[in-house]
């Protein structure tokens, strides 16, 4: 398959190009050193993405922040950021990439644990990816032509774990290339509309 | 208690006003026609709210609006726009209204089915309603002084089959005094973190 993977210079990213590059030719997109330059809170950047990169298989996202802090110190801008980077940056790749990806094909995003399982300063990271595990659910019943969608929602990574670690009192790690497993599935397999929660 | 209401006058509102009022000193809230005037996309307009209304035992919100449209036909607009009113608007309700709720006092926002029962035309509604499900559950570790934080979210109520009916076929409605009860559990209760699925 041809393999538009969005974020792969990343912690996960890495991770999941490694698990698909092998067998797939595999496009990569961020905002700085990879084939493709986008910044998914940039709408007329992701068109001009698709354009650049044509038809494809599956389109992958590893990419997306939000803000960390506590509730109370968190601002209005802090919920805002959250919201346009990793939530409609990603949701904008799938509007803008429908006709970009063959019939069949597939759509994976990122969310994460915090969804469901949250920290504190975690406030904006478990609304986004509350968003996104229910975006998927709902949007995989209204893609056109067979085009699947998924999210993958790792725990906090044992790559991470040095930096993040602190935050996570008492969650088990999970090794990046364990979440890169559930991309994998998402893009070869045939399911839809599933949040593979990983950890 | 002294409960300040958002959205009294609505369809889900006006339920929640009648199981509420006979118990206790209910203050309303909406853009025209309510007690005091507010617009929840408008963070300036909420500060305003909280001033006027001084300290409440329960913030109670009933509001807030999401476009409805098929995936393919949604635009950026749509989603931002669902983010800013329901979601963003309910949030700054939170945010904004920690201090004037008095320490165990609670904030019971509205999110709905389809956050994990989706429809045709319901992309944002799903990604909001998510999101909102979500956040409840992280702000309820995260507020001061056992301030508590609950969601309600109501499949399709009876009042409004005539007008959505035809988008939710299968869907077996609810009566909005049901979905009321769940306002009562939450603000006479002592849960928090909670998610109430009526229907
Ligand atoms: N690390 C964890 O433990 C963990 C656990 C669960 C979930 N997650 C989620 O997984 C995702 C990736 O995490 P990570 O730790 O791998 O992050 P990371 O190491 O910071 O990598 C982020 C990747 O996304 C790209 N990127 C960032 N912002 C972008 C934008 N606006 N437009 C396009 N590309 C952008 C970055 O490249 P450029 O800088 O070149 O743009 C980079 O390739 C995040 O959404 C995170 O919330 C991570
Ligand atoms: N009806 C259903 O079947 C159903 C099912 C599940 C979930 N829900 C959710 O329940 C909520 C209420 O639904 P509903 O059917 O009762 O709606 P509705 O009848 O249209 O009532 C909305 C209420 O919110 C107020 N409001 C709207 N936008 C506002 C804003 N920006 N700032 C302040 N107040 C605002 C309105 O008053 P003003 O016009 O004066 O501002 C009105 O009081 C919505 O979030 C909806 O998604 C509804």
């Amino acid at each position: 398959m041809r393999i538009l993977l969005v974020g792969a210079s990343g912690t996960l990213g890495s991770a999941v190009h490694a698990a698909l590059r092998d067998r797939h030719e595999v496009v990569t997109a961020s905002r700085t050193g990879a084939d493709h330059s986008v910044d998914i809170t940039d709408v007329a950047s992701i068109d001009a993405l698709y354009r650049a990169v044509g038809r494809v298989d599956a389109v992958v996202s590893t990419a997306g922040a939000v803000p960390f802090r506590p509730l109370t110190e968190l601002t209005h801008e802090d919920f805002r950021a959250g919201t346009a980077d990793k939530l409609l940056g990603q949701v904008e790749l799938v509007r803008r990439g429908v006709a970009a990806v063959t019939p069949g094909g597939s759509f994976t995003l990122v969310s994460g644990v915090l969804a469901h399982d949250p920290i504190r300063t975690g406030a904006v990271a478990s609304l986004v990816n509350g968003a996104l595990d229910a975006f998927v659910v709902a949007a995989a019943i209204e893609l056109p032509e067979g085009r699947r969608i998924n999210a993958v929602s790792p725990t906090v990574l044992t790559e991470s774990v040095e930096r993040y670690g602190d935050f996570f009192p008492g969650f088990e790690p999970v090794p990046a290339r364990r979440a890169a497993l559930a991309y994998v599935k998402s893009v070869e397999g045939a399911q839809t509309g599933q949040v593979y929660r990983v950890g």
